[in-house]
């Protein structure tokens, strides 16, 4: 077995465990920092590291487009191309596909899609995505789906969930059976609770190394993307690793925490941070503000981070007033470690015993500025 | 004495010395990597130290208008605002306000133009640009001084310098007599070589703690620069520190070195950097280049930097194409290291007498791509 619970909490589905990897042991509950391109926008690996990731997200489709195949063969794959050696987990691209490209057509057989840089025609089979996650070397493949708007007419989600679970099992049958690569299930289904149910049903029958709860963060309200992955984390197997995909908000990832998620990933930390949004215990603050301009303090007091030993917010106000790269830098990086520390954190709590107290406290004390 | 000359070359009149300033020695001659608007664009701090940074540059005219007096009033100075604890020397803005300012009007009072930011209207003269480089607590104060056009009428020259010398003298006269802050001169008088004389005379005479040679680099052909650089150069005291603004390529610096010069600034390294330009002691390599597409060498090998000791060619060019920042951060950190390097690595050449054969080596290698 790859995933080991180390402790469930007694007053919620919470548990902290361990998840073991080609490249390493991942300590979950963990959230994973996007680096779409082979890169964590603006961040160095080295800065990864002291913000303590334990892994990072790369994405097939984007990867796929560029470098491509040749290249990312001759590096040897994408561990050896970017130099992180820790684990990687890549998605399939299903979701880009649907948010990033044109005339697209969706088959039985896979995606045809013109690329959302140049315009090319392509056309990308759950095979081929396997296979090219096999090149990148991916320590957690995930399987080409359909990720499906919100609301989407219920006949809609039927038929696509129909493609997206056969996909699933061509994925696991074209995955050869001694590399150490994991291989993950995306439940689909919209907001239909039934549909979940039957989503995850099918693919837990397949036996894959783990679950993600695709088709969240959307566009839909926070109510029902609560009450849908919380429902649809209660259907999949205790013993088996829970991933939440692109949730979220702090909030909204120690909720999912509660419902037994293991894993996050989301764009928010670096995106919001360069557009000078920074995170804190007391809630967000946007560092363009003018009540910045004499503002000696750091973003965060006592975080860790090389921007809140080192810079003072109106060092960091004035960066982002004058454009400078520096200002994007500051605020990813303090974002990330903010990420990275909150998870870590409620992982120490969950292994205390403590976790309800801990997501009470964090909560009241969001509401602070 | 602020400057000492350690050693001087035999075959030339290159010179290895230090400088004293109130935040700590620098040894020449020095590279000073351009921190216009408080930051070298796209690194931090740690980064510049690593790279051998011993002083940066701030730019008064960008620092006047943002982040303006009252913030860094507030700060502490321009040290305590960016956390930089190394030498600054601060250029004064004439040459910003001769090339990026609209509706400028030169006056004997001093410079009346408009912000090339929000069109405000503005008045610097010299006593107040000096003023405002001491509430930055800039190590090495540059006067304002009228930066001319190449090419430029005669009768323009001489007026220029009229006011430039004048202003240099206010300059002086407006610095209390106790502070540790250094005072350069600028000498002007553009591609003449009897109006670079008499400049050199009327600065020299002021017994400023050193000079500076303007209205360089401002469009004239390399050869014009090279003369009237080495011409002027020769004009200045032994026992003061000369400083070549705003030159150059690497080749313009090791002649310039021979010629006597101690001390370089230039945004070549961090703007072309930003373009994908990385400089190699074999010759500059554009990263976007299609022939890097699979070439899994670093920059350059041995380069001690972060960006050669991580990444590959194949890598950045990568991040280049993906337009991702990270590309622009290792290219920027690998050229201030190789600029950096460079001119210590010709200290230490004259230190140990064979500077010529040093220079001599460094430009044949340079044709190799």
């Amino acid at each position: 077995m790859s995933f080991k619970v180390l402790h469930k909490d007694t007053g919620s589905k919470a548990r902290a465990g361990v998840l073991k990897t080609a490249h390493g042991e991942i300590q979950t509950p963990v959230f994973m920092p996007v680096g779409t391109q082979a890169t964590v926008k603006t961040l160095t690996n080295e800065e990864l590291i002291q913000a303590g990731a334990q892994i990072i997200l790369g994405n097939t489709y984007h990867l796929y487009l560029r470098p491509g195949e040749e290249v990312m063969k001759n590096a040897g794959g994408l561990h050896k191309f970017m130099n992180w050696h820790k684990p990687i987990l890549t998605d399939s691209g299903g979701f880009q596909i649907f948010s990033l490209t044109v005339n697209k057509k969706i088959t039985p057989e896979g995606f045809e899609f013109q690329s959302h840089i140049d315009g090319s025609r392509h056309f990308l089979s759950p095979e081929k995505v396997v296979e090219y996650q096999l090149l990148l070397g991916s320590d957690i493949i995930m399987p080409l789906d359909e990720c499906v708007p919100y609301p989407s007419a219920r006949d809609y989600v039927e038929q696509s969930l129909k493609i997206t679970h056969d996909w699933a099992l061509r994925s696991k049958k074209s995955l050869p059976k001694d590399v150490p690569n994991l291989l993950f299930g995306i439940v689909q289904g919209s907001s239909y609770k039934d549909l979940r149910k039957i989503s995850a049903e099918e693919l837990c029958a397949m036996g894959l190394n783990g679950y993600a709860i695709g088709g969240i963060a959307v566009g839909e309200p926070s109510d029902v993307l609560r009450e849908i992955s919380a429902y649809t984390a209660g259907l999949l197997p205790e013993e088996k690793p829970k991933y939440l995909m692109g949730v979220g908000m702090p909030e909204d990832m120690l909720n999912a925490i509660e419902d037994g998620i293991d894993m996050f990933d989301c764009v928010v930390p670096t995106r919001n941070g360069r557009n000078g949004q920074a995170f804190t215990g007391k809630g967000e603050i946007q560092v363009r503000n003018g009540s910045f301009k004499n503002d000696l303090r750091p973003i965060e007091e006592n975080c860790p981070c090389y921007a809140c030993r080192n810079h003072s917010r109106a060092y960091i106000r004035h960066l982002f007033n004058t454009n400078e790269i520096l200002g994007l830098r500051l605020v990813s990086l303090h974002n990330i470690t903010f990420y990275v520390k909150l998870i870590a954190s409620a992982r120490e709590a969950i292994l205390c015993g403590n976790y309800s107290k801990f997501k009470k406290d964090f909560i009241s004390n969001r509401e602070k500025i």
